[in-house]
């Protein structure tokens, strides 16, 4: 393997910045990894656990880095991208590992227009976890890794950015980053919205019912519902930054939700076998 | 352990019936043990397996048996009980495993008046596939088991079906068989009705996004949907026999899900925080 950075500049080491950092250093990045993060116990734990080499609260540390990766939670991007402006050398390349692209490239390329190239990225992989102390080794292998270029993005930056990737193990995919929003407001982002959801109904039938349902739940209900741990601020960041397609899945699934309910009340007993044999057999494609 | 029933004749072999004959016998259990089944497919797999002793297509085979466990989808029920009755011999006892309880409870109840008495009974546990060879080791241990008596229940017949869950593992709780009702629409109907309605509309959306969105599903998902797997006619029968409540449900997660929707709408940072910090702390609660 040989590298094209020397050195690599994490942005917000949480778990999946403290993922990144750590699979460099297991896959031998013989270079130095540095990362900003505005909580000095997520640096002090990184480098702890060795797997970043400095880090600061301050954006400067990013000066000397070749590659600098956002792994903050996108709400906070613009804000930290004019932070890190000043510091970024010549030959730099900045990339992200955010769960939203569309119109937050457009920003972030506006925002770097004549100081570096930026290439979104979406590592598809991740636990509800946060923080860098629960990082995980080889997370992103054979995980598929979501690049979105636009005609702005310099195809050298976009391909060095890609073979790291590809060291990490991961699929490599190119996206328009709009469509990628789209796709993930469906896939991802709805999940999650669900998922909290029924977790707060659950509270309130807890009420209704007089009982702590939250005790009789079986694993379906603890796997389905695992997603609902995650952290707060980085799916409050994503669900305004993909507003409009995460509204369009809610209807679709909001209008899927109706229809059971319309067969459950009419008692259709052939309509809710079809609609349920239809949803196992889409769902039995993937593993 | 001293095991208080000879035979036991599990009605429906499916993944729930053939578990708790595997578990009988991994236990100890030195009586025989016999199933019905529509299928002979899933006799002749359960006898292959060695998990029963002997299976029939026929209800007569129940005959010697001093403790009969219904396993079938809750819809077929009563048609099973009246094709059951006249083999059901003095001095034995009729249990069951489905997921609903309540007016279910009262029907059995009344089909085996001066035959037999009936105890309600309901292991959390379960997986989203169906079929005997699924059947799983130590399903049942350490799992609630739910116990519904009526004003009815013979002690003695509540009694034994207990100690003999308590020897399979299980944590035994006595629950009226309404109220079990309320509890399982919320924590286990309701997220399987919304897991089949995510899928379809995740379905839909690929129309939408003109891309097959089940091929950029991540763990999150893929944990998420798992439950839509669920066999559809069990679950046809568990949504209709329990409809009422899974329909309250159903409501107070759609108000849940739009109150999200319009924090998203108008882009509430801090009220969107807010309900995903709540979820998140209810959730954590479970393991």
């Amino acid at each position: 393997m040989e590298w094209e950075f020397n050195e690599i500049c994490i942005v917000g080491l949480g778990l999946i910045g403290g993922s990144f950092a750590l699979n460099l250093k297991l896959r031998g990045f013989p270079g130095k990894i540095t990362a900003v993060d505005i909580n000095p116990e997520a640096i002090e734990k990184g480098i702890e656990l060795e797997i970043i080499d400095g880090g600061s609260l301050k954006h400067s540390i990013a000066k000397s880095a070749d590659l600098v990766v956002l792994a903050t939670p996108v709400g906070v991007y613009e804000v930290v991208l004019e932070q890190l402006k000043p510091h970024i050398r010549e030959n730099c390349i900045v990339s992200d590992l955010g769960s939203v692209k569309g119109e937050l490239v457009r920003r972030c390329e506006e925002i770097l227009e004549g100081v570096a190239p930026f290439v979104g990225g979406h590592p598809i992989a991740g636990t509800e976890k946060s923080g860098v102390e629960h990082s995980v080794e080889n997370l992103f292998e054979r995980a598929k890794f979501i690049i979105t270029p636009t005609e702005k993005t310099d195809p050298q930056a976009k391909e060095k950015v890609r073979r790291l990737w590809e060291a990490l193990g991961s699929e490599v995919i190119e996206m328009d980053p709009y469509h990628h929003d789209r796709v993930f407001a469906a896939v991802s982002h709805l999940p999650h919205v669900v998922a909290y959801s029924i977790v707060e109904a659950i509270g309130k039938l807890s009420t209704d019912v007089g009982e702590n349902l939250f005790e009789f739940t079986g694993g379906g209900f603890r796997d389905f519902t695992r997603i609902a741990m995650s952290d707060p601020i980085m799916w409050r960041d994503i669900c305004i930054a993909n507003r409009e397609n995460l509204l369009s899945s809610i209807k679709r699934f909001k209008e899927a939700l109706t229809e059971v309910e319309k067969l459950i009340e009419k008692g259709d007993r052939e309509g809710l076998k079809a609609f349920f044999q239809n949803a196992k057999e889409k769902r039995s494609l993937i593993k």
